[in-house]
C-alpha cells in the first residue's frame, strides 16, 4: 500500500487497473528475479525483498481472489469468457479460488485450476483450505476481499509492503470499520527494501 | 498512527482527547527513559525507540503545533486561561508557535514560549525558521496540521510511527488528496521497536 493506505491509485479504469499511479506500488516486485522466474522472464534483482516473496509463495497452498482482481469483467460472465490476466500458464500453481457472485464453472489453466465460489467468503476459505492441505491459504486481494475477511475475524497473518508513495486517493486497504476495532496484533516481522519498499508482518 | 491510518481513535472527548483506544498509539514512548526524564519522570526503557526519539528531539530548533493539540478550548480565548496539557514546566524548551484563529499575547512558561499564531502556515514556519536557527522545525500535530503543511509542499522529512494496532476509525493521518499525489519520497531510516512500532522516515 502506499504511505497514505491506498492499494489502487485514483481513478481506475480498464485501461488503468490500478489506478493513477497505482504501478509504482507493485514496482518493487517487478524487479526481482524471484518474481519474473515463475512469470516467464528472464533477469532481474536479487535484494531482501526476495525472501519475503519467496516465503509467502512456498507457504501457499491455495488463493482467494476477489472477483475484480481476476479481471475487469462485470455482472454475468458472458462469451468471450475472460480467463484471467495471466495467460495459458497462470503462475499461481496452486488452487484459486474466485469470490463472485455469479456461478461458473472451474477453468484449468495449465497447473492452475480457477474455482468460481458464489457462496460466500467463509465457503471459499473452507474449499480453499481443504484444497491447501498442510499450506496457507493466501488472501491475495482485492481490498474490499481483505477487509471481508479481516472483519469476519479470519486472517490469522497480514503482509503488509508500504512503498515509499503518495497517491492521494484510490482505493484504501483499510477502510473505516474494516476491522474489529481496537485491536492490537503482534508484529512478527520487518524488512527494509532498497527499492524503498517496508515490509511489515503481523499475527494476530 | 495505527495500522488502518488514525492518529486518533474513533469519538474524541475531553475526557479521551486521543478517541477510544487512541492512547495505544503512545504506549511505545510513555515507557522510554528518553520521554519520562524531560517529562518529570523517573525510571523507563532504553530500546530501539529510544534513540528514535533522541535523534527527533535533539535536532529540534522549534515546534509547530495545532491549537487543537495545545488543548481542548475552541472559539475565543477566555478566563480561565488555557495554558497547556504540560503544566509550569513543558517539556519542549524551544520556541512553540500555536496555530489559532484567534489571537492571544504569547505565553511563557518556564523554559518554553507559546506564540500563538493566527496569519497562516507559512507565517508560523517563517517565525519557527527564524526561532529555530539551525535547529530543525518540526511539525508537533494534530493531523489537520500535518495535512496543511504536507499539500502546500513545505514538508522536507516525514517521520512515521506505525503502532501494531487497528483502532477502526477515528481521525486520519492521511486524508484523501493530504498530498500533491502521486509523489514518491525517499526511505531514510527504519527502526523495529521491541514495543511491536516500526519506525519510518522518509524525505522527498
Amino acid at each position: 500500500m502506499s504511505l497514505d493506505g491506498f492499494v489502487a491509485g485514483p481513478n481506475q479504469s480498464e485501461e488503468n487497473p490500478l489506478g493513477e499511479g497505482g504501478m509504482q506500488l507493485h514496482e518493487w516486485v517487478f524487479k526481482l528475479a524471484a518474481w519474473r522466474k515463475p512469470h516467464g522472464r528472464e533477469g532481474g534483482e536479487v535484494n531482501a525483498s526476495s525472501e519475503v516473496l519467496e516465503e509467502a509463495t512456498a507457504g501457499t497452498g491455495a488463493v482467494i481472489m476477489g472477483r475484480n482482481m481476476f479481471g475487469p469483467v462485470r455482472g454475468p460472465w458472458t462469451e468471450p469468457m475472460w480467463n484471467g490476466w495471466w495467460g495459458d500458464d497462470p503462475p499461481f500453481k496452486v488452487p484459486v479460488f474466485v469470490l463472485t457472485h455469479h456461478e461458473r464453472e472451474p477453468l484449468i489453466l495449465s497447473y492452475t485450476t480457477f474455482t468460481f465460489v458464489s457462496d460466500g467468503i467463509e465457503s471459499a476459505l473452507d474449499q480453499a483450505r481443504a484444497a491447501a492441505a498442510d499450506g496457507d491459504v493466501l488472501i491475495g486481494g482485492g481490498a474490499a476481499v481483505g477487509q471481508q475477511y479481516l472483519k469476519a475475524g479470519l486472517v490469522d497473518e497480514m503482509h503488509l509492503h508500504i512503498a515509499p508513495v503518495f497517491l492521494g486517493g484510490g482505493r484504501r486497504l483499510f477502510e473505516d470499520h474494516t476491522s474489529a476495532a481496537p485491536a492490537q496484533l503482534e508484529r512478527t516481522g520487518v524488512v527494509a527494501s532498497p527499492s524503498g519498499v517496508v515490509h511489515v508482518s503481523y499475527r494476530r
